[in-house]
């Protein structure tokens, strides 16, 4: 049997990539209209800042079979708009019985958890934190420090991503925003819609299906 | 649904630990008794030495079930036994359709590898570089410098170890062993016997099974 080689990368904290990477993408601070609260102070970092990159991915996919896994460097800027910070898109897993492994690097930040039935949990990640992302949980990191933060991730190769998890409930629960003393706070989201009891069915019946 | 808490543990790297860890194991020098080349020099040590920890795992286990991942920590002594460097006892995955990531914290080594049918391969890990073991290879790890080797590894909780196919076949195919020249090198394991055709199969149809 041909088997495939064994692969080998190198994480550069420093520029917070991933050295051997078969992927790279990046999402700018215009890519990521609709998700802040303060859209007033979105709009006017976005006239400014917008091609700015909020955040790089730089991963190793050797491909998307079951029984293979991606391993990854993310890289986000330190910011905010308005009072919150900046944060990834955000995502369940398209196969929602896949868990995900997330290794601080570098700087600091919070991963904001959120179930199908819209329980929040919040895990802070600081350099050599591991956080283990369950199955079945919704997850976006904020960067809540001066500096980027940087994490190692792995998951299993047929995970998939579904973005529109968040999107059709207007966001996340719950906003990770500075406190004004120092430190984060998580805030309701005022536009959260949550999600019809078929909604969190289909997310289960996703995985018994796999 | 009850979903599994998110798991959140750190990695020391002084002390090569996982810290939060749910499990934990050791193997003394007697325990690592018919993996060296040079049996007088093993018995010697273990005369000594025989209850030194030549390596220590400690992991976070959420379950055995296929959907999690298991994540944790293995620290190395340094050493060698005649000129073959200190190594892990080795495995491949009892579901062999699993991959492992290897990820270098301290210190140096080699990982080496095995395909069923006795093609070998090797990596060299040192800080921050990341070892991706595919699917169906055979692999164990090889202190090869004068500290710790330290490594966090990540694999599927469905993966399972299987380590009486190192056994059988008198060792895996190749010795890491000191060159004399300030690095290492492979020789020839002697006393392999290689593995029948139907053992190799047995390999790739425990993967179609599950």
């Amino acid at each position: 049997m041909q088997l495939r080689e064994p692969g080998v990368c190198r994480v550069d904290v420093a520029r917070g990539e991933l050295i051997g990477a078969t992927n790279r993408y990046v999402k700018t601070l215009a890519d990521l209209d609709g998700l802040y609260e303060d859209t007033v102070a979105f709009d006017a970092a976005k006239r400014t800042l917008g091609d700015s990159v909020v955040y790089e991915v730089t991963d190793y996919k050797p491909s998307a079979n079951s029984g293979d896994m991606i391993i990854g460097v993310t890289r986000m800027r330190p910011g905010k708009i308005g009072r919150e910070y900046f944060l990834t898109r955000g995502h369940i897993h398209a196969n929602a019985n896949r868990p995900e492994m997330y290794y601080g690097e570098s700087g600091c930040g919070v991963m904001l958890l959120e179930s199908p039935e819209g329980e929040i949990r919040t895990v802070e990640i600081g350099p050599r934190t591991i956080c283990y992302v369950p199955p079945f949980w919704i997850h976006r990191s904020a960067n809540t420090g001066a500096k980027d933060l940087v994490m190692t991730f792995a998951y299993p190769a047929d995970s998939g991503q579904d973005y529109g998890i968040i999107e059709e409930a207007g966001g996340m629960k719950s906003r990770v925003v500075d406190d004004g003393k120092g430190g984060w706070m998580l805030v309701d989201n005022a536009r959260y819609l949550g999600r019809p009891a078929s909604r969190v069915e289909r997310v289960y019946a996703s995985a018994s299906a796999s």
